[in-house]
């Protein structure tokens, strides 16, 4: 794809995260994404044949948008279970901070509206959590007794739990101190005295 | 309302229930509804001006009959630590059972999409949740170091991500064996003896 033919695709999910985040997938027309984007329908319909369609590329860009910030800390040289805590740290201030993690992350608490399989992005984060887990253990930081695989799960599952209570109780305002709290409740059972 | 508008009523909410249970609220049609609820739809507009009315009205439907089911738990003669698990068991095997139980449950996932409040179940949840805390303190089994608004609050999100994730990556295959695992890792934040 040529640079220019990319820039008009990632503005018209840019526009469209925008518009999914603020109103959701079922009140969204096209019309009102081709506005808030600044295309045209014709540059719509060039990359994208229907709404679903624009909708999950919203998802995959955000997915690989948290990614991205990720690699970053996952590359760094701090321990690896100071690399998870800061994985959902990072995720909650992109909630805060980044429209097409906004809308991404609202269209697939919606997915079922559309009939998509949104399991990728969960898996590909309960792989990182394992592996980083496992890590933790060899250096100690997590007591030996703890299943990587069963905690990684639950870790994940908690964190899309706390971090979506935060947006219906308080509009995501306390998202970064509910997520701080999540993780002075998972410590006892990590600790390495314990286990 | 005579008994037999509450129950054309009542059976209204369940065949719409199953309804967005299966396809979600925004595939839904009014006329889906009649067709499965076995009732005209002059029944259904009686009772309900609106689609989103009847979703709201399943929601609230949901959360009373879970709350009833948890009723009994709460009185019963066991130790509020117990009642808590009980109660995440129960909810847990309602979703597998109980049609009303899982269209409440995606219509809450879904609420954006009709802007709808769905604050008040998560709120009663949490409030349940910080009583039995609480008294889970005074018996013993909970240390007095835990904050019992914190981790009711804690609870709750991590139930809904638990239940949520369990649904999109097993269809709930492993939702009852997830929601024990979730408290095996929650026990020791609560330990008397570390708290």
């Amino acid at each position: 794809m040529q640079q220019r033919a990319k820039d008009t695709r990632l503005s018209v999910i840019q526009g469209a995260a925008r518009v999914f985040a603020e109103i959701g997938y079922g009140n969204s027309s096209l019309s009102d994404i081709t506005q808030r984007a600044g295309v045209t329908k014709g540059a719509l319909y060039f990359h994208f044949k229907s709404k679903e369609e624009l909708a999950l590329a919203v998802i995959a860009e955000q997915h690989a948008l948290v990614l991205a910030a990720g690699a970053g800390i996952v590359a760094a040289d701090i321990p690896a279970l100071d690399k998870l805590i800061g994985l959902c740290k990072m995720f909650g201030q992109q909630l805060l901070d980044e429209p097409i993690v906004q809308g991404g992350i609202r269209l697939t608490f919606e997915a079922s509206a559309f009939d998509a399989d949104v399991s990728g992005p969960y898996k590909d984060w309960i792989a990182t959590a394992e592996a980083l887990l496992r890590t933790a253990q060899e250096e100690g930081s997590v007591g030996s007794g703890v299943d990587p695989a069963a905690f990684a799960r639950y870790l994940i599952a908690s964190f899309t739990g706390v971090q979506m209570v935060s947006n219906v109780l308080t509009g995501r305002e306390d998202v970064l101190s509910r997520i701080d709290q999540m993780w002075e409740f998972m410590m006892p059972a990590l600790s390495p005295l314990a286990n």
